[in-house]
């Protein structure tokens, strides 16, 4: 309730500073008997790291080195609290000196001062994206628990800084730059990046996200829905501001007659809703696309004040990616097999399956 | 958990069908001392129902008269569970052989069907539209909190059937024809809310929901974001497809240079973030967008299956809105007071304004 | 959390006051399917009534009556949240004057004040015995679920005013007065009751909850034990000041050796550890016992202040039990089946019997 | 929900097993500025340690280094949350041949085993007594939270063995052999314990914990009663068998006359409430028992079964305690100072304190 948990029946709770000693979390409720071990986990976490990304991310390195503390015994889960950890390495000591008592445009340093009446000002703290890394390890645990289901998870980017991609292989995106599902697109992609890195501009871009497998029943009425659901696992993490499901915000400029998926025998003829029905599974692929700002640290000169509120400019230096995407897409991927997982189990004890 | 409860430390948990005796609800966590009568309640209540919403309304009757049924005493809330109940009186006998068994085209009736094993097939039960009634109830009681707060919200339709207006007055929308805040829009789309309904079909749009007179520092890191918070609540009314909060969608297409808000010494120089950062409130207005699909209840036939899997046709008939739009607005004006009164309640025991 | 609810999968949330309109309740997270109606809760709400307990009961009469609101259709529920109510039939005008300024000893008058700043100072408002009213029906609800899968539970009396019984029929008790597990005793129970009458005193006892048919494994590790649970469960019932499992408090000045319960090819040897290890069961029956004070009401004067701490005396007047035993047993009862439907559904999702 | 997470507001989640790498957890919701470093939480785990406990523990060397991994800065806790780990330094290669395929008396193995489907063998795993030592170490961050409001904890043993000891000083007691409130029972104790040795056994006894400097108001009413939150985080550590509150048991035995607390204008003459009216605190000291039974493992064959149902005798040997006590006296301190700050944080939104 406090933010750091996300789920009910398998839930995931994190901690941890981009410049402490290391972040982690636990993840609970999963059922015993699952397999697993680092490596599975370790595979996700590498989809993450800098460098991934093309010409889009930053050359730091973060090994991010994931280590497993409880829960796991001859190589399956024993249904107990699952303990992991992961060390940061790479903590060179700044001089901080140029942002302790400012506040950068478009971060959370404002607004963590209000809340908490001072903010550990090195690198964010824990409003930094590197908070996400215990998100995709707590993923990874669940989409291992999906995998046993027939469940699998896609996150894929459809438009990068407005440049607009065709789905022609979202199954093989992950292994390629950018995680397009268009191979014929990326080099526009990338002299577009070129361009607004020349003039020290960031991106935005656009990341689709598909389950297969499910089955029919996930999600709760009323304010459980499955899409409610998802919009929030989306929409919290940190650079995502619209999020849509399905037809998405065009069904607004749509009629019943056209957004509306007829049946036959062989099932629906269309998926508009984006495989969710009253707020329930409907057996489709589940469809959900999160709107990614263009990242804030900025290598220009920025307008603000500081912590007196006395005006003055600012120059975000260091090594930044110039957008979240791709690294977000494992984030975003995450997000959602957490959403199905806790949704699964919760399901698996109502209606008419049991 | 199962989906009838919003929120957690103000807890608004609902019941009802549209074909039952009722409908009500219990919110929970309401601090003692609130003034509180019905007839506050009933003023929210009397916005969402029929025939408020001009041309696109049905002319059914339902009074929705509030009955409070405990956690006031004098005038004043006590501090213990707020009990609520109204009535259907609405309910005349129908026939309802032609839905029975058969599927209507984007409505939960596969998806209940599915995971309950059997569903009330009377006006879609639990998953009528109707429900939404004890949502606006206990939003009604959540704007009686913020009000003591100085906290207040708006919900007005910015764009009906493709067609936007421009927001000239929002403060007034409340008071005009689908809830416009632009007077001079309402024509254009009457005239086109006529052409639809000539042609037996019907309509989305999109609503803007707007909070003002918040504190700084409402909302927690990570999971609990502010922002994904709304996104939930917003996404888990029935006809919402899509969210976005402050520049939304849009900067997925826009540059950090121009997304970011800067500050002087007055305060932010735009709101791009729609009063949200890091998760957690500026202190400007809180401004979300619901994009909300066309009813899928046409006048026309559409294909479908039984509940047996056989392909047939419905014409689903019976005195039905064109659009969600404007009924759908005090729902979503009560989701976002929902959510504002569980974060401010939550925020009171941390940080530095304790 | 505010307290009004209970349970996290199968959960119960209550509210009403014994001097407003009614008091109910809504029971979310009940698998569809399940057999119910009035008929089902209303048997359990007539063992709480007034007049069932023998000498110690009041004679005033509350005729009790339930009213489901939604969550039923065709005489089974839906797997949607179901909504009940009890009407207040019986509220005579009172003169409150005497107590409505002045706390009385032993009851909660003088925590709400300070805790709300004002109290319903009718009968106590949320903080009086009728308040269980909602429990005992939610409570019934979750026998209903439990029956189908023949899980049963008891609650009866071992001992009365210091006068202990022997468990000679259990299964019988529910229909003797007190809910005596022992014919025998109860002519010793009613020399005794009058005999406190006659000196306007009260009395307390000893109830012992009993559950049988329990699966294996119900229960949770760590925060999360059957037994911590029961502990909460029973000690949330206003009178209860004790609590224990199997062997219970005796099990502190025993040994290991005659503590622990060996096993043989047919099972347990013994059940001090009351059907309950490592917080999970073993499948033998779950036995408590629930130490209830003597109610505080006495037609005797007593020492007290003022709501503005002057010092006064009070003689609380009116129709009271002697005893809140045996009117208490139902209300044990409907905690314990609450506590292993929230258990039974939560434990369905995980281990080895998916 | 799944057990390792304590707490609403203030917000314990642990993980580890005896035999893994180390035990930890993750503190949420605790506010930010309060000071907090290791040394404090070391001080708590050090009263846990083996060794302390006079002729009662074993011999085995825990150094338990507590190191915190996020959530304070420069001394104080930030608002977010607390990560915190445990190394295992002792874990010796045992041979397990003998428990692996065979469920111990009086332990979890035989209810681990039929809810997971199989079992961590070595030492328990997570049933294992070592998972406390997280409580410890977040009941200590707890305590640092309560000392910033005046509320102190204290547990010491009231009985040892059947041998009862006068509360002639419980601040004292932690600085005692078997923090005992009583230093002329000690040899008394002490004898019998060598007797209970010599005849391989063991023994238990009876803890009070008292928590002083408490505000009046904690609590919420009907489910979450404070001491219905006591008895559940008493009741959900490994051997307490019974829990009660201010004359608790003993309570069922008295009369209304005698068991009510009257006041005057200087407050309450008694304290048979234990401190709590109707589930809220009334500003007196918080008083509650805790029963633990005599530890099963014994130095004594046991007749048992094989996993595979067959009869057989087991000798557990090994290192173990003579009692739970005292060792567990810090956890039930700890367990008490999780509800306080817990229920202190939710109170602070409620009511006419803000």
């Amino acid at each position: 309730m406090s933010g750091n948990t996300f789920g009910n029946v398998f839930r995931l709770t994190t901690f941890g500073e981009s410049h402490g000693p290391g972040l982690g979390g636990v993840v609970d409720g999963c059922p015993a008997g699952i397999p697993l071990d680092e490596s599975m986990i370790q595979l996700e976490l590498d989809k993450r790291k800098p460098g991934q990304g093309g010409l889009a991310s930053t050359t730091r390195k973060e090994p991010d080195q994931i280590k497993i503390l409880s829960g796991v015994f001859e190589g399956k889960t024993t249904g107990t609290s699952i303990g992991f950890y992961i060390e940061n390495t790479n903590q060179r000591s700044h001089d901080y000196s140029k942002i302790k008592d400012v506040f950068r445009p478009g971060h959370a340093d404002f607004t963590y001062n209000a809340k908490y009446g001072f903010r550990d000002y090195r690198g964010g703290g824990r409003s930094s994206g590197r908070e996400t890394v215990s998100r995709v390890a707590g993923g990874a645990i669940a989409q291992e628990l999906l995998r046993t289901e027939g469940i699998s998870i896609y996150a894929y980017t459809v438009e990068y800084g407005g440049i607009k991609a065709e789905i022609k292989d979202y199954e093989g995106a992950q292994d390629r730059p950018y995680f397009s599902p268009d191979p014929d697109i990326i080099p526009a992609w990338e002299k577009h990046i070129t361009e607004v890195r020349d003039e020290e501009d960031t991106l935005g871009g656009v990341v689709e996200i598909r389950a297969t497998g499910l089955p029919v029943g996930l999600g709760e009425p009323v304010f459980g829905k499955f899409d409610g659901r998802i919009a929030q696992a989306l929409m919290c993490v940190g650079a995502v501001k619209g999020v849509e499901i399905g037809s998405g915000c065009e069904a607004a400029r749509s009629r019943g007659s056209l957004n509306n998926d007829n049946l036959d025998e062989n099932g629906f003829l269309s998926n508009n809703a984006g495989g969710i029905l009253g707020g329930i599974s409907s057996g489709q692929d589940v469809i959900a696309r999160a709107y990614v700002k263009p990242i804030p640290s900025i290598l220009q000169e920025q307008q603000t004040v500081t912590t007196k509120g006395e005006p003055t400019f600012i120059m975000v230096g260091g090594r930044h990616d110039i957008s979240a995407i791709p690294r977000i897409n494992p984030v975003l991927k995450s997000m959602m097999a957490l959403t199905i997982a806790d949704l699964l189990l919760l399901d698996r004890r109502l209606g008419v399956r049991d």
